[in-house]
């Protein structure tokens, strides 16, 4: 059925200019603002490479400071020819060179550095000073999905997660026999830990 | 536990430098690439808004190419405050002009016009030529999603995605009774030709 014609369809639709395509390049710019799923600490990037292959309709970025690990799971990727995952050589702590809020929808956490000793508790990537910094990069309903084989660091981060505000879902102390296995991808620390009879802890903390 | 050292770690990453991110312009331009939903005929706009705010992480494009008709779509859509919506008025024609391939990766064809007329066959959205073109348009993934109410341009439609190579899924002629219902969001026309006792057909069409 044919469309009665409005009135002022010009000018109402020049109103909202703002919403309206002229051409490929606002097209572009609209798709830049579109969230990324980040890995911190990729090690080797066996999570990376796999994760990206999962997840095709989403910008990977994998953050790795050891440039002697970044450099495997660079080539890795590269073998791969996983046109999703780029990455970034450096520190958590300057993440906001990176990234601004909004940007980042998903950030995994695998395996992260214990610092098992008590004074170095500051450094774990789920210290409180970090999930404040990973907040501000992050949109509204962004998740932080959190793997690792280290209690005494699972209960740390819990509190921590607590302490920001993060609402905790999924949590589980045994990833493989659990429900929320079937998605699941390994890392190589994760299959050699899991081998010799470890548990892997995970959670999923939501900003809203 | 520490990494060993590798040999020639700055030489080998300099090799990748294409995946290794320097700065966050960088990042822009790698989500810039990433697809985007498209809607063909969006009409006054009913499904756009609502599958914008159902799929908020990837850019939602609604075309129409009657202003009459884009004029209250784009009005809906700047008072839902849909951030991730916008739209182009003109021809699917034209669609080149806006797209590359692999820019979209979803095609969303909702209750197009049936053309009833044998010698207007051509001008249905889902005569091959289209088909073709979206293809040129789409990830190599992608997936066309066509709703109708007219069955003789239902059966009309498998066919020319049948002959462009498509593999069809989840096929319903009562997509209301279906199992495939759950997330369906209704256009306006939907509502009103189901309340009068229409079945709705659908089809998902994957281009492999």
């Amino acid at each position: 059925m044919r469309m009665r014609k409005k009135r002022h369809t010009v000018e109402r639709i020049s109103a909202c200019a703002d919403i309206v395509l002229q051409n490929a390049a606002e097209i572009g710019k609209m798709r830049e603002k579109f969230p990324c799923s980040l890995e911190i600490g990729c090690g080797k990037g066996d999570f990376a490479v796999a994760a990206s292959q999962q997840i095709t309709d989403m910008p990977f970025i994998a953050l790795e400071k050891c440039a002697d690990a970044a450099v495997l799971a660079i080539e890795k990727a590269k073998a791969a020819g996983c046109d999703n995952l780029k990455f970034i050589i450096g520190d958590a702590e300057n993440l906001s060179a990176f990234f601004q809020h909004g940007d980042i929808s998903r950030i995994y956490l695998n395996f992260s550095d214990p610092w098992p000793k008590a004074r170095h508790y500051k450094r774990r990537l789920t210290f409180r000073r970090y999930l404040e910094l990973y907040k501000t990069l992050m949109t509204d309903d962004g998740v932080i999905i959190f793997k690792t084989d280290n209690r005494a660091l699972f209960d740390f981060s819990l509190e921590e997660f607590k302490a920001c505000g993060f609402r905790l879902e999924n949590i589980t102390n045994d990833l493989h026999a659990s429900e929320f296995n079937a998605n699941n991808i390994q890392t190589e620390y994760e299959r050699n830990f899991s081998a010799k009879g470890f548990t892997i802890n995970r959670v999923e903390a939501y900003i809203r």
